[in-house]
């Protein structure tokens, strides 16, 4: 057998959902006898996979040993669950199946001790490496008791090492994988360990030279501290007889939650009978259910000082995972809350008589530090502190929910007054701190109850349709967004059949609704059928006038032929706000033929598109929202071409209401432009900056409204609108919305990676790219201000047909 | 079988080509006995098909007769032959095969006498109406020996009309259908004669009534002429006994031409036996044939009076298939031409001891007038008269072709001295005069030597690609435009691999030339690659610079690896200009998401749009780029939307060198144009105007070029073009090419049925919609005014780099 070996080094690369980048198809070499068998449990987040490859690399590369190699991702973004499944052997290995029980067992991820049943994939004698920071006794009340069974019974290698503590001490942030990997090395004993460490050192300078002498620096210390930190656990007898804890779920949750939920979340769906799923053999699953996942992944999570607090929601407004909220409570709420559920008075007309506290959702929190970073108080109101520390703030939380309903003191349509609204998408999969779910958020928080979504394949897919859980919800009366899924190159026609069958229920209903005006004797079902007739399509009545209908409905005797039609579809009464949603790669390529065909066709339709200028759900390619200088997949030299300006070659059919946006630059402006975008007659697209993990910016994705904020300051995402109906006022639709560029358009290009990198790859193109994105930059400025500087000396003759 | 009678008029309609816009798949009603079979010869213009699909409406309507008709198209536009298959009958007509034996058969077009066998479908005893002016002598003359003894010996009942002259007198132009009609109900008694009468007089009512009362009226004139002026000729004996003529192809004709061309244009292509095609068995078809087909559709064709002419060739420029052209002569030549090919002195700077003619080829001229229509000449040099009295002319078009080549004394790159090259696309099946031929056929005169063309289907496919001729010709020294045909959905990635694999074919040949350059000892070789590396890639220099290496190559004694590869791969030497081809339907409709993402790419790709607004090979259905009020199929109510801007969207990109342009207003700008598209180094796209029949010009597609001007006149078709060269200049690239709108726009859409014929059938929505078409163009001036007085003040610092 070892004639045919050709290449040690094989990984079979087949991936269980569509979240990811890599290959797919690889041979699997499978393996006989005396292997090695490893398994990994980490956060798509925090470089596991990236370090388990690099380790087969460097044992394929280096060694006579077989290696095989498979990954396994859930469906969520880099928040979610990875388990890496490796064997090494000096025969080829043809084992094609899962490793369940392995001889190395690595769990990168504390908290994932508490949900998911790793040890017991430790073999008789095997080792178990944990990367905590939990020691001694803490350690001890840490671990289940099934956990320090298996480990005792088996006389497992129990090690403990704190790479979260390493890596940050280093400088690497939240980047533990080189340090757990030195740490694997030094356990696994697959490799001497000095040879492990020269190929480790090796592949740590070929692979970050092109990151900078820095990064490579921290790395080898990585390594160093990888070999040295790692503590044997000394397992006490006792723990063998410890009985294993009953997790029988809680009888009052939902069936489905308790059924399919649950054993899903622990990575248990596998063991799932078929029968279980009888209840939804139509392929209809519930949704409202995000809530009861709790997956509790975040390192840290802010903790609230309502001393320092403004009560700006600035927090609730930029949270990627509605994750902490700002909630109102009556005198009396407040006085019986909880000791530890503290209020301060509410401020501003309409919130006489209220408190205010802003609700921190430990479990459901990413940790990405978004709303401490963003807190504009002078000391800020929160703080990043272990989640822990926190976890009694869950009660609190729980507790939260269950106050009244107030009425919106604010108009809803304001950065503060926005966030008194639930958020009707909730604990999505998506990263922590993703520049794009707090638009998709914000978009529940205006119209969610009345919502149509289509939505096109791409991240906005992987994170909001990720089974068992999806982060649409409902209000207190059962009111949410309807999401519907698509792919790239139809969804703008998806959205388009979706409003057309809408508008024609509808009319069907305002048919039968003039014909019950004419007969009906029930003169206050009369006045509000004529009342939603006349303004039931204004985005900001519809709701309560067709409230109004349905209780004239519920109260009258006429049970003619067109209030009965009327009754029968009371659903269609509430004017839905249709909305397509999808990234640039949607938007600016697969599906700009036919967004464009929609657009143009002068229909009422909105669209929010995210742009996060690549591809970033199959890996970062380059798309044509991609910007010149920047090296993605695809354009690895750096893109030699500017970005694609989709908003204003739309703005040219001159009935297109068009919109660019940047929370985090300025969200009074997104939400001005959303509202107008609603209200706007006709296609309206609004394209909304989203700083995104392949990026790499610099500061973290924390730091994603900042970014997004120095983003717009140095011109490179201007800010504009353009209105059709300013026209018919004689005013000049496009409107610049963004000042001069500030000049620090390199200073921002050098903070993210994908601009940084390319200076050291390709430094002379770098040179020239980085020179044209500045010229582009300045021109691109200049010609916005010469399209608002236009005149339009006369008013519209008259409204447009279409 | 009455009993199942449920719809008398049953018509099956099967396109044996894809020119067609009707419905396909209905039933055919099938016959038994006592049927009445109908044959009709026509040309697709001269609406035959619609007369005939009338006719059965009316019998199918009105009586209790079964009904099957079938409409047998070729592949050619308006110009092409159409053949209805129709039987009436008071039993089901079962048969589902063509008519070739008929109770009555018309020849609807003269010249067909020449061309087909048509009387030879007329069944013993049955009816044949000729379409002629042909009388007594002339007509005994005109017919065939064959003809005559078919008609004498099955006792045929032979009558002639003049609807040609009849249609022309009534004031309705070559649309002679509709009094051939009449006299198709009074000799084939189909129905008795004063019903017939009454129901097309109903049905002309119907049908053209919202086209206005005068329309209306010639139609009534033309149904009584129908029916009193078919005259009876008298057969004589002695046509029985005449012998046949032997119609044996001249042997010095091609091979394909003689075995294939010529039974597939006298419409006997079924007949050839499989074994006729064993050359052609891997879909290779010879170009350079169309030269052959010699239609002779034309009703009358131009004779030219040298004695007004002023040499501008604009008759040459605009004539759709390049069937009028000047001629050099030198004084020799002159002096030994046949002595009714006159000649007259050449005028101008390099025309010394030159003489000049226009000559007409009668039998592939389509006999719009275009070309006379255009004359600027004080007094008209052409004089459009019947074909007839110009065949002799076809002798001194042939020997015009063998004049010895002259090198172009002018710039190919002006009106003028453009047509003095030769037209690579010539005869095609384009409808008389079509406005988009004219622009492929200039193309060609400008590259076509050494282009490759990438053609999206519609029209260009339908007159570019029709079996068994192409209008792809080569010069006469065998080069000529290499003609690709796709699909509507890839035709920019189409061109856009053809580009990428002629790129790299070149860059390999550079690449060795390099190498040949460092080894050889050849010195005129080295000199000769030296300066095609230097200057072959420029457009006026590469195929001069690439004839000098293949003569160096020829007459070298290196045989080393690197120049035989040269010498090899000769082929690649001269720089292709890489063109895609395509209508609005492609460019700005389904092929516009491609479009996007080539020209976003930055690449060297040349693309001209045919822009009649509509898709026109199918039938006329609406475009993006159809105009605001226009009624066309998918908008009868008049488009609602304006005209989508693609150029000013395209020149968004910044580096994408875009152009609009009309030859009717502008035949230089079109030029320069054309030109600078071509010499840009990045994609280019020029939007060309092209008068359409489907737009229902008053005046006749004879004045297209004229009505194109108007277009641009009144601001419906601005000029403009953006050269992003400028930028490094520091100039505008934005540049307006037309003035200021002359205010005549309604008076130009009323002068096309598409706009007009919606003030009858919607007059209240026509209002608005034409007021909308007013404030937009005049929105669109001024927003193009604007661009254009933008500031450029400073140069790009650097060239751009994709």
């Amino acid at each position: 057998m070892k004639g045919e070996k050709k290449n040690h080094f094989t990984v079979g690369i087949v991936d269980d959902v569509t979240n990811t980048s890599l290959p797919v198809g690889e041979n699997i070499v499978t393996a006989g006898n005396s292997i090695i068998s490893c398994k990994f449990w980490g956060l798509g987040s925090d470089g596991t996979v990236g370090a388990n490859k690099n380790s087969c690399k460097i044992i394929g590369d280096n060694t006579d040993q077989y290696v095989q190699a498979y990954f396994q991702y859930d469906a969520k973004k880099s928040g979610g669950l990875t388990r890496s499944h490796l064997r090494f052997g000096h025969e080829p290995i043809r084992s094609s199946y899962y490793v369940t029980m392995a001889d190395f067992v690595a769990c990168h991820k504390q908290s994932y001790m508490h949900t998911f049943d790793i040890a017991n994939e430790v073999k008789p004698g095997g080792t178990f490496l944990l990367n905590t920071h939990w020691k001694g006794e803490e350690l001890e009340a840490n671990l289940t008791n099934r956990t320090k069974r298996i480990l005792a019974e088996r006389k497992a290698n129990f090690y403990t090492i704190d790479a979260t503590g390493i890596a940050a001490e280093i400088g690497l942030g939240n980047r533990t994988s080189t340090v757990l990997q030195a740490a694997f090395f030094k356990l696994s004993g697959v490799l001497p360990i000095d040879k492990a460490e020269e190929y480790m050192k090796d592949a740590v300078v070929k692979t970050f030279s092109k990151k900078g002498e820095k990064i490579v620096n921290m790395n080898l210390a990585a390594i160093e501290r990888g070999l040295t930190d790692a503590v044997k656990i000394e397992i006490p007898e006792s723990w063998a007889s410890l009985k294993d804890e009953v997790r029988t779920p809680d009888k009052k949750l939902p069936k489905y939650v308790r059924e399919i939920l649950i054993p899903m979340d622990r990575a248990e769906g596998d063991l799932l009978p078929v029968s279980t799923f009888n209840d939804y053999a139509d392929g209809v699953m519930p949704i409202d259910a995000a809530r009861f996942e709790k997956r509790g992944v975040a390192d840290n999570v802010p903790v609230w000082d309502p001393s320092k607090c403004i009560g700006c929601n600035r927090c609730s407004l930029v949270c990627p995972h509605a994750a902490i909220r700002p909630f109102l409570f009556t005198e009396t709420e407040a006085a019986t809350a909880p000791l530890t559920c503290v209020t301060k008075k509410a401020v501003g007309k309409g919130f006489e008589a209220l408190r205010y506290r802003i609700q921190v959702d430990p479990l459901d929190c990413q940790g990405c530090g978004s709303c401490a970073n963003v807190c504009p108080a002078k000391e800020k109101a929160l703080t990043m502190v272990p989640l822990e520390s926190q976890l009694d703030e869950q009660k609190n939380w729980e507790h939260c929910l269950t106050l009244s309903e107030k009425v919106n003191p604010m108009s809803r349509f304001s950065a503060k007054g926005s966030q008194y609204e639930q958020p009707l998408y909730e604990f999505s999969g998506a990263c922590p701190g993703c520049g794009e779910t707090p638009y998709i958020k914000l978009l529940t928080q205006l119209f969610g109850d009345r919502m149509y979504a289509a939505n096109a394949t791409g991240c906005s897919q992987a994170y909001g349709f990720f089974a068992p859980t999806f982060p649409q919800t409902v209000t207190r009366r059962g009111f949410g967004p309807a999401f519907s899924n698509s792919l790239f190159e139809n969804n703008a026609e998806f959205a388009l059949g979706i409003s057309l069958s809408v508008d024609q229920l509808r009319e069907k209903t305002k048919m039968h609704a003039r014909a019950a005006i004419e007969t009906t004797k029930d003169q206050v079902l009369k006045a509000a059928l004529q009342a939603w007739l006349d303004h039931g399509d204004e985005n900001e009545h519809t709701v309560l006038l067709s409230d109004a209908v349905r209780v004239a409905l519920e109260n009258t005797d006429d049970n003619s032929e067109h209030v009965a039609y009327v009754k029968r579809r009371q659903d269609t009464l509430t004017k839905k706000a249709v909305w397509m949603i999808g990234g640039d790669g949607w938007a600016y390529d697969i599906g700009y033929g036919g967004l464009d065909h929609v657009m143009a066709s002068g229909l009422d339709l909105n669209v929010l598109v995210l742009d996060n200028e690549l591809y970033a759900n199959t890996g970062g390619q380059s798309s044509k929202a991609t910007p010149v200088g920047a090296s993605v997949q695809f354009a690895a030299a750096g893109k030699g071409t500017p970005k694609k300006d989709l908003g204003l070659i739309l703005s040219n059919y001159g009935y297109v209401y068009v919109a660019q946006v940047n929370l985090g630059a300025n969200p009074e402006h997104t939400i001005k432009c959303l509202k107008e975008a609603a209200a706007y007659k006709g296609p309206s697209i609004v394209i909304a900056y989203a700083p995104c993990i392949n990026h790499g910016v610099t500061k973290g994705m924390g730091r994603a409204m900042e970014e997004g904020k120095a983003a717009t300051e140095c011109g490179f995402w201007p800010l504009f609108h353009y209105n059709p109906n300013h026209e018919q006022a004689g005013k000049n639709p496009f409107v610049l919305d963004s000042g001069e560029p500030n000049g620090k358009l390199h200073e921002f290009m050098m903070g993210e990676n994908r601009f940084a990198s390319l200076t050291r790859t390709f430094p002379e193109r770098a040179e020239i790219l980085f020179a044209e994105a500045e010229e582009f930059t300045k021109r691109r400025y200049a010609k916005y201000k010469h399209l608002a500087g236009q005149d339009f000396p006369e008013g519209r003759a008259q409204e447009r047909i279409i």
